[in-house]
């Protein structure tokens, strides 16, 4: 079992003298997704809430389309990382079989620069309209993340994203030294739970790449906020999925980048108060 | 042509009032890596600098050895993206189609689990023993990375990777919104420089994961400097490969987490001044 965190001995160097003593440092550990006997990928991520990892993963990368989808899950310690081994349902077992052919190619060739770009930057489902929140809403979440970052309190060095609503405020809060997979593992924990995104917003510590957009799309996030910045193309994707796209959220303020309509001055109507 | 930068509108919330302007992003765009034919991976990348990436994307992931093996690279702009299309001497050419059949398996079914991660996690080469620096060397490199980062200036959202070497200081400086693509361009450069590694250290404004210290083995960095913090993982990686390891690098000090041998308190003996 590895620990999410280690102590490391360590010096520090202040005005040319050297100091030794020790730091908390995130773990980082090889973990092999694996399905119906093959690698899919190899992700190097906090081995914490290994569950919800696999099961976000599969989801955001279009592997499974259900929870129901992933039969049998066993999470293997192994001498050099963590095996997440699943066992899918028919059809999907199938697919996934048929893709890894399909990315190979039948001479061992894989595909070609256009097709392994439109793999990538495949067209992001359209979120539902969604529900409004008031900017007193997003900046009450902001500025409760940190305390909620029990790694990150720790370490100083790992990304969260986090689940925060109306009426219940942080519902779920995921960390990881790899920001894809922290919301992945948030992904997770929403599928398994049964949660509509609908309810609330997805908040995250990190900068908003195009894949970040695409994993919130794919589980139906309409309003995405990140404490840093995001890309053009993050920006343009955002747009198309129709994602009400936050970030740079600080403690004075955030900036709004696409879809702004969701966002209130006042707090919506709710029947609850923030 | 992509520009590494666009000027996006969005509308900044201060006080629960909206206000509308732009702000400075970085754009970023898939780029297809492909050899001899078939595709190897999809980087999302900032656009500059781009032989460079190739180059030192190939070399650190163990598909060439030496620059001379890239017989042709062409760069091609596409829709939707950039292919870096390579085309590879004998035997590097055979050894890549070999290694995606191996990839593939012969059932199309992937590797398993155990394979995968120990493919992730290849060991790393031993550096050589190489210079000595003195903290005020790496203090006065800390110090000027932020005037150097053109892009970063601009948008305050992407990474850097440095070679400093005591005669001339900053000697490259690449940057890019992937960290892991920032310390490509930077091997791709040094190795199209043929500057021999051992000269000085290489300073990252990113955090040090397992794959950072693995590429800086690869070109023989025996110095890694960070303005963040570094895994677990990556300080055991660094400790085997003999790296000197230095991160949560600052303007007012740094910290050692391996092999700090090679700081010295006084700058050592070069025949020159810093």
């Amino acid at each position: 079992m590895y620990p999410a965190v280690r102590e490391v001995h360590r010096a520090a160097w202040r005005n040319g003298v050297s100091k030794d003593g020790t730091r908390f440092v995130p773990e980082e550990v090889p973990i092999a997704l694996t399905y119906s006997g093959g690698s899919q990928a190899v992700m190097m991520a906090t081995p914490q809430d290994l569950e919800d990892f696999a099961i976000g993963f599969s989801l955001n990368e279009g592997l499974v389309e259900r929870v129901a989808d992933i039969e049998n899950l066993e999470i293997i310690h192994l001498d050099e990382g963590i095996e997440l081994r699943m066992w899918l349902a028919e059809p999907a077992a199938s697919r996934v079989i048929a893709r890894r052919r399909v990315l190979a190619g039948p001479t061992g060739c894989g595909l070609c620069g256009i097709e392994s770009i439109s793999e990538a930057v495949r067209p992001v489902p359209k979120v539902a309209s969604g529900n409004r929140f008031s900017a007193s809403q997003i900046m009450a979440a902001i500025a409760g993340m940190a305390e909620r970052q029990k790694i990150n309190i720790q370490t100083r060095a790992v990304h969260a994203a986090a689940f925060w609503a109306p009426r219940n405020g942080f519902e779920f809060v995921r960390e990881d030294v790899g920001r894809h997979n922290a919301i992945d593992k948030l992904s997770g924990a929403l599928a398994q739970a049964k949660r509509s995104t609908q309810a609330g917003f997805v908040l995250l510590t990190s900068r908003v790449s195009v894949e970040m957009v695409q994993k919130a799309a794919t589980i139906g996030a309409s309003v995405l906020v990140s404490m840093s910045a995001p890309t053009a193309l993050a920006v343009r994707t955002a747009e198309e999925a129709g994602i009400t796209l936050i970030a740079v959220a600080r403690e004075d303020g955030f900036e709004v980048f696409a879809n702004g309509h969701r966002i209130a001055a006042a707090t919506p109507y709710h029947g609850i108060a923030v």
